[in-house]
């Protein structure tokens, strides 16, 4: 493989994935990764431009923000692109009234959004309340509509609390795709149009930005396929069988985020 | 199209789905579909020969042959391909001890099978059991395995009760397919293995077999990858777009069990 310097070169923002980066979850709360707290600082500090990108669907925008500020990090609402306020945008727009498939923890985000006679299904990593009575009232909703619409918060297959890991928003997308016959419109990584409104947010075009994530498809193979480049940390849901994965390959590998924080302000932007 | 005459010619035995084709489900019962008892009877008095093919992963075989007996179906129990027996013979064939994510009316057909320490996950319509918790362990078992092994009782989309059209076991084997990276082993229609022993337990060849199914995909798009022809009935889940499906066309579409076998009558074994 390369040297890094060649790597890293003409890097001038980096995009950081939050779940498993930052922060280890546990219900409601969480810890941060080692070094963690310490690298987002160096990195502000630094001449890169430095955006937050996540899948959250648990807490609200401003819930998961308060919890990172009280882990000690650097960061504000204005500084993270989340699914939640995106997909609101979208509804807006579109004149959707979803049925929310989501948790309790950001059903504020739409408390301005109709959801009166439903006609699209919103989906978000509902955890508990992914009950089968739910579900198929989500199934019904689609099923009765001609041109049945259903949005998804993220499609990650899978995360890692404390206690283990967790079957993530993405694996029930994909139940009702394969019910209904039907593809869910994703908001959220690895959706093209989400890393590039990030990209957007920073002002730098893909082949200037790195993304630093956990998650082997969702946030590395889903930015290379932007035309950025990305890390992988050995921190949150990384598996050693990640590093051999049949269809991606990072550009490169790190222990947590601070390695990859040193190694950029070592040799990016050079 | 052609005539009936014609697609009917050289058929010697009739495979019958059992849910959607005798008779609707609710809730523990059923009613009968009107004409279904008389036009099993019939087929059974005819020349062809008769087997029952089903998907039913909620119900144990006794209870679901005992069911049908008193709603008036002449069957019996060594007349039934039915996936759980199929699935007990392969765990044992192969050494599998299950995880099962089945629900309690399926429950007692494993009475003899080892559930210590899994080795794979077996998924059936678990209905209500479909939670997050019993989804997620299910995941859990499946990522701890080195060879990952799940096994499907059916893949079917949805199926329809009397309430409406409900999620169906084939949703749920789609989310763990995605979240572990994996695909199920099917026992069960479409898979073609399923369709080829219902033939062997007819001792007919796949050309002079017809499978009469509510489910376009499943029973009829299945039974005509194996070669077999197939009918579909506008009974049970049947939904008028099925009859323009993108991929599958039947040899026939029918109002009901009972059409059917007058056509069968008429036509078949010339």
């Amino acid at each position: 493989m390369a040297a890094w310097g060649q790597r890293l070169a003409g890097v001038r923002g980096v995009l950081l994935d939050i779940s498993g980066v930052l922060f280890d979850g546990a219900e409601g709360s969480g810890v941060p990764i080692a070094g963690s707290v310490e690298a987002v600082a160096r990195l502000k500090r630094s001449r890169l431009k430095v955006r937050f990108c996540t899948n959250e669907s648990q807490k609200s925008l401003g819930d998961l923000v308060e919890l990172l500020q009280q882990l000690g990090f650097d960061i504000s609402e204005g500084e993270v692109t989340a699914p939640a306020p995106a997909t609101c945008l979208i509804l807006k727009e579109r004149g959707l009234r979803p049925y929310l498939l989501i948790c309790d923890g950001i059903r504020s985000e739409f408390d301005q959004i109709d959801t009166s006679n439903p006609n699209c299904v919103v989906i978000g990593d509902a955890g508990e309340s992914f009950s089968y009575q739910n579900m198929n009232k989500a199934f019904q909703v689609l099923m009765e509509l001609e041109n049945p619409v259903l949005i998804s918060l993220g499609k990650g297959r899978y995360y890692k609390e404390t206690s283990g890991l967790m079957l993530d928003v993405g694996a029930y997308v994909k139940a009702l795709e394969y019910a209904c016959g039907i593809e869910a419109e994703v908001v959220g990584k690895p959706s093209p149009e989400y890393f590039k409104s990030a990209l957007q947010e920073m002002g730098l075009e893909a082949h200037q930005a790195i993304m630093i994530g956990d998650d082997i498809v969702g946030d590395v193979g889903g930015a290379q396929r932007c035309g950025m480049r990305a890390l992988q940390v050995r921190t949150g849901k990384f598996r050693p069988s990640d590093e051999h994965h049949p269809e991606v390959k990072a550009d490169g590998y790190v222990d947590n985020l601070a390695e990859a924080v040193d190694l950029l302000l070592q040799h990016a932007d050079k």
